[in-house]
């Protein structure tokens, strides 16, 4: 039995040559349904179907999302149901599967995680194809490089920016969980992006002060387009 | 006039299909040639060969490796002299023009800001296509996330490394300029790799005072094997 993590990038305009012929040497494909209607879902449909390789769908075990006191110990748990609903699938298929991660498989995604775990208890080999991750997407949209010449670039969670400013970083990607909290970061400058490479793309960049309500709005286009909406930033320090 | 700043991964098996079609739509590629036998030249050579696109080499100038007390005013005139160079080229051709970069070109590479000199005195349109970068090659290669679950991961140079560690990073991504200085870091843990997806590929794994020596044997054997050495790393805090 095999397992192969395959990065995607934004969608098909960013499957690699690797992980197109990854997919042609695949039995099929496992995905997880996360809501009744999931978009994503459909992007990896679109790219089975381009690549002819089936999609078997595994519905997602369901997901606290409210603040729990212990949030690491909250997603180890609810890993391990995925990894069970994934094992049972596995274990009973065999050949060769493969898994299709949105943007790069190394960046806050769960996949890694619960195929390794699933990996392991069935003996299978597993390997990971690199995409193109939503912060590369960013920049090339902004034509801009990440950090100043020579300096670091920080990347974390809309939850943790508020660490990562009090510690002095300056250059700083912010990814997960919708609206990170800007209203007292007026004097740093944003590079915004939602939907990035999917319907209801949109784009923001200035002054924080200047530009919030314009991404407030932004994002609220892209939620109406798109019935959903992912947004990612680059935040750096003055102008 | 048309410029396209491409990211093409670690090589050919990482050209996206929206930039094997901008390769298609361009009247040639410009490279710089950095040594007298270039190997990242080479594989642009053989991406402009399978997707047809003509190679129009330029002499890169020459640049100060030492280490000058002012570093970004050194970069900037090293920049300059190398727009002025492509600039002749595009001003006499015209057309659409493509740069390849390797990985990336929002993490350390000077393509963006050096083409963002040059089309503004042209007057040239150019847009940025991402690529997949040498991070999460790293990351696919170890079968790992690059931070701990919903926490940050920091990424820099050799150069600023001891700086990230007294700032009390965790996950660390060490990029550009051969040694990063390990010494003094016996109990992280390290993810390393050198000439990732091209000849001489090493990968070495494990607490830093316990794997240095096997790293320092691996560099070299990347070196030998390929004629050149460029590495990557993260490093963790513990085990």
């Amino acid at each position: 039995m095999r397992i192969r993590v395959l990065g995607i990038g934004m969608g098909p305009q960013h499957v690699t040559p690797e992980v197109a012929e990854a997919l042609r040497g695949a039995d099929y494909v496992l995905a997880a349904r996360k809501a009744e209607h999931d978009p994503l879902l459909d992007v990896r449909r679109a790219i089975c179907e381009r690549h002819g390789v089936e999609l078997a769908v595994v519905p997602d075990p369901p997901r606290d999302r409210d603040d729990p006191a212990d949030y690491p110990a909250a997603v180890a748990a609810w890993h391990e149901e995925r990894a069970a609903a994934y094992e049972r699938v596995l274990a009973r298929r065999g050949g060769t599967a493969a898994f299709l991660v949105w943007g790069d498989p190394s960046l806050y995604d769960s996949t890694i995680r619960v195929v390794r775990r699933v990996a392991g208890r069935l003996g299978a080999d597993w390997d990971v194809l690199p995409g193109v991750s939503a912060p590369h997407l960013l920049a090339a949209r902004h034509r801009i490089v990440l950090h100043e010449v020579g300096r670091p670039v920080h990347i974390t969670t809309a939850r943790r920016l508020p660490e990562a400013v009090a510690a002095g970083q300056d250059s700083i990607v912010v990814l997960l969980g919708g609206e990170p909290e800007l209203s007292g970061l007026a004097d740093w400058t944003v590079w915004w992006g939602a939907n990035l490479g999917a319907p209801g793309e949109e784009l923001a960049h200035g002054r924080v002060g200047d530009v919030l309500p314009d991404l407030v709005a932004a994002r609220e286009r892209a939620r109406a387009a798109a019935g959903w909406v992912m947004d990612i930033c680059l935040l750096r320090r003055g102008r």
